[in-house]
């Protein structure tokens, strides 16, 4: 806390995709780096709200009833309850911000414990 | 909610200095963009922290035992009853993360509602 993070340096430290990496806290909200190729998986939070900012690249949501398009300086709220399922052609940088508890691929347990996209939580760089 | 912001194009919106404006809501936090230019008053949250994300520009920060710096691409968690004094030589365009509550200049009464620096919650662009 109180020292400034360089969200370009933290980048640097990981290559994986689809696996969030907390850089901040704030109360018992997390800021997290993630890298997303591909397609993941249509997930939803029925606790919470998340924010997605994209700081480098382009990337699009597939919500309930449309698809959004994102690129850098672009933020979005994902409501909570909404299902919805990020997809990237080419490499994009995000910085989400979320609830502590908040599990990367959602609430359903048969959904995200079986899948390889489920990440650990609080797994700080 | 479900729908991308362009943070460029609500900057845009605005040109008075130290004057948030918010721009989306995440459960009870509000994500606020600000121009800062000049000194801001000294002051403190008790009950929160606070997040500043450099989006354009140089800021600094003096804090109580040190003074930090900010450019574009960098973040700074103020821990809460942290005393902090936010500065810019030039105009910088900075988003805010922090409870919908959070006055801007701070929890005094005294100090914040008697200066100019003090700007109404809830404004939205």
């Amino acid at each position: 806390m109180n020292e400034p993070i360089n969200l370009e340096s933290k980048f640097n430290k990981f290559s994986d995709y689809w696996a969030p990496k907390v850089i901040a806290q704030m109360n018992d909200y997390q800021f997290k780096l993630v890298k997303i190729k591909g397609e993941f998986v249509s997930h939803k939070h029925d606790d919470t709200d998340e924010v997605f900012i994209v700081i480098e690249g382009n990337m699009s949501i597939k919500l309930s009833d449309k698809t959004v398009h994102l690129s850098d300086g672009q933020m979005i709220v994902i409501s909570k309850g909404e299902q919805h399922q990020p997809f990237a052609e080419e490499e994009c940088k995000i910085l989400l911000i979320e609830p502590n508890e908040t599990i990367n691929s959602g609430d359903d347990p048969i959904e995200s414990n079986e899948n390889i996209f489920t990440s650990p939580n609080n797994y700080w760089i």
